[in-house]
């Protein structure tokens, strides 16, 4: 039996890429959910044996109701991390030249990242508000649909019975994610639209726990650290355990703890892999000092950019200062 | 003429519990958006003069949207926060009980947040994932109204009749917020419906820059910080310009900058108001140690909590230091 | 063959006081030297097998010098530490009165440590000053012996003669250490003479390596840390691996580190053992951190004092975390 | 009338060179004094104007004792501080050649710094302990200018004559410093005797507070800076307020604050001028946050060396930072 992915559907979604990049359409059962708090439920419930979410900078929303959700109940581990770039295609009709859209179908989310690219390419276009970023492609692809089944000739694809169309949907183009095009045969006018060309959402691969990943040099943990209440500067303390240890955090998010107003809990991405010394020492402190670290799971970091290793960190200096310790208790140096 | 507020809407949602809290609905001119970057935006451009807009914790989604939308563009400022609690009505149809309900449509956002009441309650109950909160409550509005405009007798209200209605709806109960019920004619078969009594959303009131409300004594901060790219240990050193001063934060969250992998910007919510010594001087601090510093509002907070202050960081004892060390320049004390 | 001890003599010092603290006179061969220098080098040299020298706070000075000296050249450790209150006797001649005292013989630093005392008790007495502590008892001890040994009656003993002596000796009274009293067989005028109470000289036992005793619960541990030179913030980061870890620190002294200008070592006393898993987890850190790490002994702190442990820094704590990271490696928790 | 200086004496001392740095012997009063306590306090009493005393890495002692007096009583400050090379003369008779010398009187101090060249130099001579670095050279002298006073002929000075100098001396030669050697009228058998080229004392001029010196670029700050008693980390805390200005520490010591046991108080020599905007900064933070800090004295770094600016610490960048949080109060900018 295949595999059962969940992730935030309908097909097309920038979600759907991120799990394209683990497995193809025939390797696996792919199950889209409304909703990111579903599809991660969907694992925790037997119903999946993976979900795909977006945990960071998504366009598609509920990233931290990803975090807050993957932090409560059963335990889940992030078993991978993938980056899509967030670029659109301008999705139109097939007869319709890209200077004559004037009406752009798209989400707010969307339309927030496109802004500039409009105005330079589209500058007499207009915003219709979609109510997700596959909403329009749906509503694109219905409308075309219904006029190919209806009973016509060639001639009806004239421009005026495409305007009929048009005027019907209340646009005449849409900001897509590229998957999309294909998924509801649509026609892109445009690709690569993006005012930050270098803009990626990242999406996680979760799973149940006890399958780490093993390390390979570039690697991030995840964990949600929870501060003791009755410290101040608690949150510099925690950090300065990452730092002693040498870790260099890519993300931090403090989260009501839900225990009681005023305490807090972090949601922690730190470069490196609970194999690797520095790491285990430095959750070996987190454990002493925070009331409750979670372990979210070692993966390999997507897209490189891993830190260089500070001086004294690696795993042969902790060995080292090891031995030394144990020489000194000894009374053999000092 | 009546000011306008850009909110998520439509009515009946927590976001406009929230605008509630601010403006009653003769007092103002309140516009729907269909999200959160959009009714920012709406400010932005002069259609409206405010937003209201989730902030922390939301049931409603967008917060991370929210962030990042107030950061980048042009200068937007935090007048106020507002608390709604997380707490739903389930609603039902007039006739029915509350324990014949079966299919319960809510989002999953609000079924994750009350899953332990409805297993306690309704144990036979299921879930029938709706596209937001306020969607289940307009179909439940709409099938209830065809019914009402189509002609009949009151017989026609038996349960048969109910039932009919129920499925061509596909669920016979709804998890909505507690202004749906009325604003859609709709029963609420239970209230205060949520799994966590103190769950709150927290939404902001935004608007142009240069009306900083009054420093209350209990009133926080929201600032953006861009870290400084060259240097290890960038955020220890970015906290210690709080800590020094004295200043709690209560709440941290990492952003891609947008400017290069592995440049990071953080959104901060910091206790004091930008009129308190402390609060100025820390900011001081940030701007000389940090690329980009962005004010985002001095505001009261809302349901108290303000941390006790530090010893040393009144207004008086930053008052005393300047004056110690302008008479030590002087040569007239050490 | 009784152990050898090196010390800062002549008999009667303060450093003597120490030393009867650790052996009594016949259960140890006492070798007195004119520096602590010398009595360091003497234990290096194999002239004597342990050396007791002040390491703070003393009124005989070189308290810098033992730091550095201990701290360069062949391993030494220290192996207990005594405390010696800062307390003098007034001595005198046998016939005198208190009241009559006006010229006092002390070394600078007695005197300093008297001023108030003698204010108020002899405000018409003034300062003569000394080469040491005990140089004055010796010369009172020697023209009392010249006076003794001539040929005289007991009607030589009048005030006239000993008027004699003082005018011969510039002072009629002296501050010096309690135990020079008896061993120079002067008169006590007072005793406990001192403005501060609550002052002490700490001394330390040194000796070879190779003899830590054994932790009691209460102990102290002294290193020489050497900062790396080219991180800034390297004092701060030092100081955060005895942070993380929950120690105190009671003593702390940059030392020029004689590699480079402007490069700097740093002599230290922290709270606890070396036995201790805080101390050496901490120790591992130093290693890690800085170029030379020197260990100079774990020892009992005298005189109590020892701060409560801090949460999660007990043995049990690091204990449990050492468990817990080795099972969320196993795959077993999270 | 000259102004009067107090240094430890005799003539000949290092404390000497550092005096002649500042002053010429006749331009001033120069008031050598036995002890570095009674050079302090004859500024605090009127009896000088200043004081020359040893403030770092002293061969001739009471460093500790330097800091704990300036820090207690009546105010004094560092108006400037002079540098002076750990570099010994090894003086002998004038008949004498270098080769014959076998006893050597030397402060332990001043032999522990020499021993290395001792040992390549002269490995069959041996140690005479002094009690002074120019008590050995007084001797010399006295021995000399007896020799000189008898009756004698020229045939008197042969070797024989001399060598019963030696012989009632103890010792053929001394090391002393180099400023000893004119003053005594002794012959330098070699100069420049040092293991360390590098080591200097730092000796430093000490006022009445009031007398500023203007700031030069390069310049150190000598605090005082008590901790408060109850804070956990308050060491760290009181770094952090130099680390947040950029501010480098070049010194620091811990001292007993002599309020109660366990409660310290740090000497500290920071670069940077109280007329700088981080100095005072750091100063005013200080000052919030101590229980009592004492200015001791701004004035230029002797010996180069400081610190390159950190980025943000320029006075140019606390007063760009004040401007951007003025305008921001008044609503002008974000």
């Amino acid at each position: 039996m295949l595999d059962r992915y969940a992730y935030l559907g309908p097909a097309g979604t920038f979600t759907e890429a991120a799990l394209r990049q683990v497995v193809g359409p025939d390797s696996a059962t792919c199950l889209p959910h409304i909703d990111v708090v579903s599809a991660i439920e969907a694992v925790r419930e037997g119903e999946a044996e993976y979900a795909v979410v977006a945990i960071e900078n998504s366009v598609e929303g509920g990233v931290t109701t990803v975090l807050d959700t993957l932090a409560a109940g059963s335990p889940l581990v992030i078993l991978r991390e993938m980056l899509v770039p967030v670029s659109f295609a301008l999705a139109g009709l097939p007869s319709q030249s890209l200077d004559a859209v004037r009406r752009i179908a798209a989400h707010p989310h969307a339309w927030a990242q496109c802004r500039a690219w409009i105005h330079r390419n589209l500058p007499r276009a207009w915003h219709v508000p979609a109510s997700s970023n596959t909403a329009a492609a749906a509503a694109f692809a219905d409308a075309l649909a219904m006029h190919d089944d209806a009973p016509h000739t060639t001639a009806d694809s004239t421009p005026e019975v495409m305007s009929g169309i048009v005027q019907r949907l209340g646009f005449d183009a849409a900001l897509v994610p590229p998957m999309a095009v294909a998924h509801y045969g649509l026609t892109a006018l445009a690709e690569g639209v993006a005012d930050n060309p270098d803009a990626v959402t990242r999406f996680v691969l979760v799973g149940p726990p006890g399958q780490t990943p093993p390390a390979t040099g570039a690697d991030k943990t995840t964990l949600q650290v929870h501060l003791p209440a009755e410290r101040a500067g608690a949150l510099l303390e925690m950090l300065e355990h990452f730092a002693t240890r040498g870790i260099n955090l890519t993300r931090i998010e403090s989260r009501p703890s839900g225990v009681a107003l005023g305490r807090y809990s972090f949601s922690i991405d730190a470069e490196g892999h609970i194999a690797d010394a520095r790491m285990a020492e430095a959750m070996i402190g987190l454990h002493r000092f925070s009331p409750l670290v979670r372990y979210m799971g070692s993966y390999p970091m997507a897209g490189g950019g891993a830190s260089p290793l500070k001086e004294g960190t690696h795993d042969a200096d902790f060995a080292a200062a090891h031995a030394w310790i144990d020489a000194v208790r000894r009374g053999e140096t000092v």
